[in-house]
């Protein structure tokens, strides 16, 4: 049974938290948050406490702030010979400065309040300072997911600069299709089919051989049509990305 | 029975046709190529042509062949009364100019030779220039999808502009992942739950919404690690993309 305190409140914390309290082989002793507001909804499952001088013994105890409290919250925490780790994507392990026994338990994946996560199926990136330290996490991982991969710090910022391109910005290139779409009186729902067809067809391709449009087939008319109805700042995302497009595949605009 | 003849032999011809084929309410005549060999694998199932001259009565002749050959083929057709549609979503009806019954029939999704298609999901895009030539248009339509909706060229053009961003662009950023997973010996892999799971958040949330990440946040301490690790090319896409999220929810860089 590994015991584990919790640390934060926000969208990871809040899935977190769900998932680690319904597992048998894990016990969440206790879940911290600066405000108790937040975490009174947790108190008949567990002990709640804004107290970090109040925190219980653990085996594990998890930070799951944002990136730039990290830091803060480590230099007072007062457990020796304790496991402690966050949760960050961008975040080195090294931050957890005053901690003797440091780690990081990344769940690569995009979290909101209202929508429920299968942990099962998020990849769950682990790191730790010692070979001792690094199998607790993983049996702790691996009770929650499927998919655990041993990711160093340097690796791991990598890969949260691919998830910013492949998470948040192909989110806003969404939401660019929305407004185009809005504009025109087109319902968005129609470009739904393709944009999950888009997203799995990179299952069984690579991206590079799934490229497809205008910018690949260098056809110069179709690209002057959609630049001439577009606004200034889409024409300027536009512009760059089918002049990347092109460059990977070898054509000059 | 809706009699079809087709033209064209590419990745939407091809499963457009095998699509066609199947449905007992429709009866695919013929399939015409300019080379014959590429649809040589249909003469069991329909008669087979690469001569124009040729083209046997129908009701619907289907141009699925490439954007820029559209206009020049629909001149060699001598066709009277019958209706004449292409696929394309970037092209005007008008560009049928020699074609008396004009209409367009445009499938909005991706098509790989390779990867089969549910058609009944496609969502179909109709026009034509006469109530009668609509409702013949709207009843094929209906046969393969469940997902139809009377488009204009105009608005047509603004869909093509928005699949551009939310397919083409979308899987140039895809590939931008893979370039940097590669590079950091991370396997792409780690990346496809959070790239599933952002092309599903927006069946129930708007991309306004549904956008993270440090842009939104605006973490320039994030970006700046961010963009220290990153080459020329994925620095400036990282940049402007950053900026025009800031600039959506009101912050400035």
């Amino acid at each position: 049974m590994i015991k584990i305190v919790l640390l934060g409140a926000g969208n990871l914390a809040y899935h977190l938290t769900k998932c680690l309290l319904n597992k048998n082989d894990l016990e969440v002793v206790q879940v911290y948050n600066r405000s108790l507001e937040k975490i009174n909804y947790l108190k008949s499952k567990t002990a709640i406490t804004n107290n970090l001088l109040a925190l219980k013994e653990a085996d594990i105890y998890i930070i799951a702030i944002s990136d730039n409290a990290i830091f803060e919250l480590s230099k007072k925490l007062i457990l020796k010979n304790k496991l402690v780790v966050h949760t960050s994507g961008g975040v080195d392990m090294k931050e957890l400065h005053s901690i003797s026994n440091k780690g990081v338990f990344y769940p690569l994946q995009t979290f909101s309040k209202d929508k429920d996560i299968d942990f099962l199926k998020v990849p769950i990136c682990i790191e730790a300072s010692n070979k001792k330290d690094l199998d607790l996490l993983e049996n702790l991982a691996k009770s929650i997911s499927n998919n655990v991969y041993n990711i160093n710090s340097e690796q791991r910022k990598s890969l949260h600069v691919s998830a910013v391109f492949v998470n948040n910005f192909v989110n806003h290139l969404y939401a660019i299709g929305n407004e185009i779409c809005a504009k025109n009186n087109i319902p968005f729902e129609i470009l739904l089919p393709i944009i999950k067809e888009t997203a799995k067809k990179i299952e069984t391709l690579s991206p590079f051989e799934a490229q497809t449009g205008p910018a690949k087939r260098n056809d110069s008319i179709t690209i002057a049509e959609h630049l001439a109805i577009l606004n200034n700042k889409q024409q300027e995302i536009y512009t760059l990305l089918t002049k990347s497009i092109q460059e990977t595949y070898g054509k000059k605009l």
